[in-house]
């Protein structure tokens, strides 16, 4: 089969989508378009595919090559007009009756399947008016040759269309969107939206800016294990493992760890994982996997050293999205509009006993040594919001009666204890305290709480050869994404969430 | 209790370890010494600690205090020597009779469990002469107070100075050194060694600069979930987890999941997490879980473009080690002296047909679709190694026979696949492929493996709807850092290994 010009592959292609008429021996651009044959690496041309972002009208007049899915084709006559969608990015291609193009190609060019992924050779054109929704307003590209590079079937589980559209929008004039069980079950192409794109770009961010800003703190990455012998933490909520022979469990938290590393003599560490909590809770923000930003740190004489650490953290974070991210932030909003999170320098920090008086004051009912609900939580992220006027702030000094066995009673008032919660947005994205290094203590409050020492007896041994003062804090990185943007389900922030329902994909 | 001047803490002490004669009330020094009350977070004192790595000669004649362990103690006379440790770094300290100390402060010191952590005022003193065994050879610490922050129990489980004695000079002269079984069941106090420190600190590096590298090249990091639903890799080796009423599986590798995501458009991935292996394999190098560096990346038209990026990725990674961390590089050589790593730019990439050419001058006997031997990978290391001198290459095109059924065959050779392996002194340290994109033909390769296509339906599926040629790897973390320092056991950079014998700590 002769190479077509300007190609480079060298590919075998055939006409599949419509190919007796294309075929036809009178159709002068027969070699301009049709199925190329699977990539296998058969060659490695010298042909350069510009990226569609790229494509501007500074590119004008330019004979360019792109490879992109097609987001929506729409003949008229002898055109045809296409979007070609390459991630956040789209640009409107013309394949129209001329030099170039005959009539069948047009008709092959119509008849590809959406999604299909495609390499087109175009000349850039200015647009004579903005092209309203492409990304690339300013130009289009008039098709020379087009070779679909990987058919799409024809019926999709979801339009792409439809899965970006505003809820309320669709409310109002009865325009589809797509439900979140549907979403999820087709997760590639619901992935594929502009909006799911810019989420978990984002959420990449937040990765990187929590470790850039720890390194540069000086602290030192860990990697722990999550097949543990023993469940630290107490017993409930915990998956269980077959081990060969034995049986084990799924960390619910890498606590033991990040712990052993501070008397280890690491003084500073941090880790990025995956945390397993086996809870049957079928909210919005619960998952039975996610994945845990975790802190922990020796300090010198007192826990906020620590807290201000973590806090500065999530500041650092923060900023660093408003600079790098503001594209993808803009994105989300287009979907799930949302004022622009605010926070203080420094970060707010208010007592519990505060926070009671607050909700006191607005007619709720509780005790000094109560958990907070979570909606006595959002309603005080409201409270909060309206007189210091940030989304982002630290409650401090828990009711020891509320936290888990190892925290550290407040040394003034044994009621309380030296824990904190950082909230965004009214909900808790980290919880977080200073742990008891004295392992004479800890096993009295172990016993206090009804734990059975010997199942926490490594635990315990742990402190017994010297242990600095220390504290620490994890956070859920699903939460950040989703309160940052304002987005109200973790299921949207999780790339393939599992809860006590939903294992696949 | 009155407050010692200079402490600044105002916390009660009191001088177990020696009080009766030390409380007697001739001691002129009573209020310079003692054990602290556990630190609660009493007080922000704003006492500055140095860092010992800090003491030099510029700070000669200043007084300073610095919270360290106990690394050693030696009591002479009316003098006790003490070694200061705090991570990697450690220095003399001298408590003495004289102005500042009484006979009674000199014993309590020189009774301190080794391991302890203290606090320690002291005037920074030029040494007369090179203090051998102590990182600061230049000053020592003329002791001034001294109080206990974290008292250790008097036995160790392990001496850290056999921990880092170098094996053979044990055999030579009979001094003890650690098994690995006693450092692995005491892995808090094996971990404090400078060697760990230096292990666990270059292994935090290995894993910045593998994000940093992807990050710069356009990469996005990708959390994928470890509980699935069925073993997407056939479904041998794989650990069984309960999943409320049902049952799951933990992820042998993110392979459909990074997939997805190349079909989902992210076109570039990259995520860091922990890999499930239910082999009972107990060699030197096979763990139970261990940390994955995995990418997956869409390319134009040839897979190589993805071994070159991912060649290059590990190329940064060394130089980056190289230049952040001679320090630990030269640490962990004392202990287990090699050859420094070498490696070639651009990356030496071999044929498999080339290698067994190799291996079959050298006398092997093999055949042309056998996979490579443990002990042969070694001896072709030895072989490249003295051909090209680099540690450091890639072996491509290995035989179809070999390779999991998602691997892209050869487009010439029909028994070759576009499939390749990366090698760290002689051991695999990284496999990865071409990916088959097309789910007709992955449909066939399956069923070639036997494998049931029900059970990988979705993995099937996921390639329906337009997928872009793509191809990718898993990296080792655990195997990286082992074979860049040249040492014989990965579980000497797991911090807490896991193998079928080993679930604990």
């Amino acid at each position: 089969m002769p190479s077509a010009a300007g190609r480079g592959q060298g590919q075998d292609q055939d006409h599949r989508p419509d190919s007796k008429e294309s075929a036809a021996a009178d159709d002068y651009a027969k070699e301009r378009y049709g199925v190329s044959s699977m990539i296998q690496s058969q060659e490695k041309p010298d042909r350069v595919l510009i990226r569609i972002k790229d494509l501007t009208v500074e590119k004008a007049d330019e004979v360019v090559w792109v490879r992109g899915r097609i987001h929506t084709s729409r003949a008229k006559g002898k055109q045809c007009f296409l979007v070609l969608r390459q991630q956040q990015f789209n640009i409107q291609a013309l394949v129209a009756v001329g030099q170039h193009a005959s009539k069948q190609m047009v008709k092959f060019a119509a008849n590809i399947n959406k999604e299909s992924i495609v390499d087109v050779e175009g000349v850039v054109r200015k647009a004579y008016q903005k092209i309203g929704g492409c990304t690339q307003q300013d130009v289009e590209l008039h098709v020379q040759r087009i070779y679909v590079i990987s058919l799409a079937e024809p019926r999709l589980p979801l339009q792409l269309d439809d899965a970006v559209r505003p809820e309320v929008e669709g409310e109002e004039d009865g325009r589809a969107t797509v439900n979140q069980d549907t979403r999820l079950d087709n997760r590639v192409i619901d992935l594929r939206t502009s909006t799911s794109q810019a989420i978990f770009c984002l959420q990449s961010g937040i990765c990187q800016l929590f470790r850039e800003t720890l390194i540069r703190k000086g602290f030192v990455e860990i990697q722990t294990p999550k097949i543990i012998s023993a469940a630290s933490e107490g017993g409930a909520n915990v998956f269980t493992v077959s081990y060969f022979k034995s049986s084990a469990y799924l960390a619910q938290s890498p606590q033991l760890y990040k712990q052993m590393c501070i008397c280890a003599d690491f003084e500073k560490v941090f880790c990025v994982g995956p945390v397993f909590r086996a809870e049957d809770s079928n909210t919005h923000r619960h998952l039975t996997e996610f994945v845990g930003l975790d802190i922990e740190m020796a300090f010198n004489y007192h826990y906020h050293e620590v807290v201000d650490e973590i806090a500065d953290t999530l500041v650092q974070i923060f900023k660093g999205l408003q600079e790098r991210f503001q594209t993808e932030i803009q994105t989300v909003s287009k979907q799930f509009p949302c004022e622009p999170f605010k926070f203080l320098e420094p970060t707010l920090r208010l007592e519990y006993c505060e926070a009671v008086a607050m909700l006191r004051e607005a007619g709720v009912e509780m005790g000094d040594e109560e958990d907070l609900s979570t909606p006595n939580e959002k309603l005080l992220g409201r409270l909060v919001k309206e007189k210091y006027d940030t989304d982002f702030y630290i409650l401090d000094k828990y009711p020891l009666a509320v936290r888990p066995f190892y925290t550290m009673p407040d040394p003034v008032n044994p009621k309380n204890s030296n824990s904190y919660d950082m909230f965004m947005r009214g909900e808790e994205i980290l919880s977080g305290a200073q742990r008891i290094h004295d392992p004479q203590l800890l096993t009295e409050r172990a016993q206090h709480h009804g734990i059975d020492l010997e199942k926490i007896k490594a635990y315990i041994d742990s402190f017994r050869f010297g242990a600095p003062p220390h504290a620490g804090g994890g956070i859920g990185l699903e939460r950040v994404t989703m309160l940052y943007l304002g987005l109200h389900n973790v299921r949207q922030t999780s790339m393939f969430p599992r809860d006590p329902k939903r294992l696949t994909p």
